[in-house]
């Protein structure tokens, strides 16, 4: 397919942002382009790359590389999937190339996991050219919404207790275009209504402590005004500017620790993790001392 | 100064290596050119960048921005010192941007810091352009040698244990060019000689675990054929391939846990401290699943 974008010159696709990361920029060689197009919510562009295996770009952002996908997939599922002590009943919004599902279903207890994604095309991209990705997303467990996340989380009734799920993941694009309610105070409230009362959310943060800690501190400060629990972790993606992604992770247990598996992945699981371990878990949690002092010691 | 270079285009630098990081490159806005020179050893650039501040380039790859060296500087210094009980007598190779001896001479227990580096012109350019980092060179506890790390390493006799050193840090560029010998079996050799019996050894190993994690094996391994006591952690940086680089300590001190500071700093240390605690410290040492197999459960 010859297909001309914008941010492709001499063979390299070039992530640049001077809202979100002005003077810095992350380029990757293009073997192929595999597919442009504009759906009614994005600009979506998949190539394969000559190194980073398939690459799926939304709105001119790396989403995913083949190469170096599973480590964001890995760590917001299994983080709040093992600080929860008993999880059944899993949402993800977002994330309609189905990486997260894809880790949400190697979980023997958890029974139902719901994929709610505003944009069909995603997922049809994503079971074409990502399909190591994408593998689990007809799993029997797994219920597919095409639906505004938001507004599917208006729905659910706040005295509706069978509505509600135990771990919550906001797989979401960045704030720019369709995803950017996702980064407000009503968000958080529809989040906790959703949220069964020993439950655990958590949402890509879109920044780090390299970018706009600003911005991040008074994200988790947003966090914080309506959970009573709320705590900030990262993994690392060398796609992603900066090589890393923060992770926002909330619940209205006051003495939970999130920062702990409270249950051990199983041998069977262990062995299906390419990332996530329980000590990483822990690790993910500790800043180093500008950032933490910015983001985990301001008041509430 | 109107300057040159064939890594610039269109205002942007652009550190690509098919070598080292194929398919993938990270590209700095430029503000000005301030310098470029091809010195006796290696081709030298430093310019400032529009969000990064002033940068140091030799032979393409970056070695430091003002933005973010604290995070080098600070994690290659402060994890073999305080992981040493009692450290006295610092050696630093390489480093001739003054940053590591900056974070040396913070420690009170340091009486004396000797800085090798071969090419003079890289401390004369942080001088005059990185005055936050080669601020400390003058330090009455710094001691400058302008020499061949490898050379001041074999001038120093078996048994001239007064010449030998608590710690010694390995700040070196890359293995490609003057730094090549810095990651061959003869040059730790070298630097266990000039180790004291409870001495800790670093040094940057030119990798991470998102790169060429095979080639970063064989160099533990080559480690451990010389040292009893090796590990690998890691530091995040922004500006370097992959947002991270990993670091290699060794020491005879068999059941010495490098992952520990032994020390606490002080709070007058910390609070001089932007990235280095404690806790960041014992962090660093903890892996991704597929790394740690690799890295930390082969045979020695």
């Amino acid at each position: 397919m010859e297909v001309q974008h914008a941010r492709i010159k001499n063979g390299w696709f070039t992530e640049v942002s001077d809202a979100h990361f002005p003077g810095q920029g992350f380029s990757l060689r293009v073997e192929k382009v595999l597919h442009h197009s504009q759906s009614a919510f994005q600009d979506i562009l998949v190539f394969k790359s000559t190194d980073f295996g398939n690459v799926l770009v939304l709105d001119g952002i790396v989403q995913c590389t083949e190469r170096d996908e599973f480590a964001y997939q890995e760590m917001i599922t299994h983080i709040p999937i093992y600080a929860h002590k008993n999880p059944k009943k899993v949402l993800v919004i977002g994330g309609g190339d189905g990486g997260v599902i894809r880790e949400v279903v190697k979980h023997s207890c958890v029974e139902s996991a719901t994929l709610v994604e505003i944009d069909k095309t995603v997922i049809e991209l994503s079971q074409r050219y990502l399909p190591e990705m994408s593998c689990s997303i007809s799993d029997p467990k797994v219920n597919l919404q095409f639906c505004d996340g938001f507004q599917f989380l208006r729905n659910i009734g706040s005295s509706d207790l069978d509505a509600k799920y135990d771990v919550i993941i906001t797989d979401s694009s960045d704030p720019d275009g369709p995803a950017e309610a996702f980064f407000q105070k009503e968000y958080f409230q529809l989040l906790n209504n959703a949220l069964r009362e020993d439950g655990i959310v958590i949402m890509q943060a879109s920044e780090n402590v390299w970018l706009n800690i600003n911005y991040l501190g008074e994200l988790i400060q947003t966090a914080k005004s309506v959970f009573s629990n709320t705590g900030y972790c990262y993994t690392t993606v060398p796609s992603y500017t900066s090589g890393q992604l923060g992770l926002i992770v909330c619940s209205n247990e006051k003495d939970l620790r999130l920062d702990v598996a409270h249950r051990l992945p199983t041998s069977e699981e262990q062995q299906k993790m390419k990332y996530y371990n329980p000590k990483i878990h822990h690790a993910s949690f500790i800043l180093p001392t500008w950032a933490d002092r910015i983001l985990n010691t301001r008041q509430a």
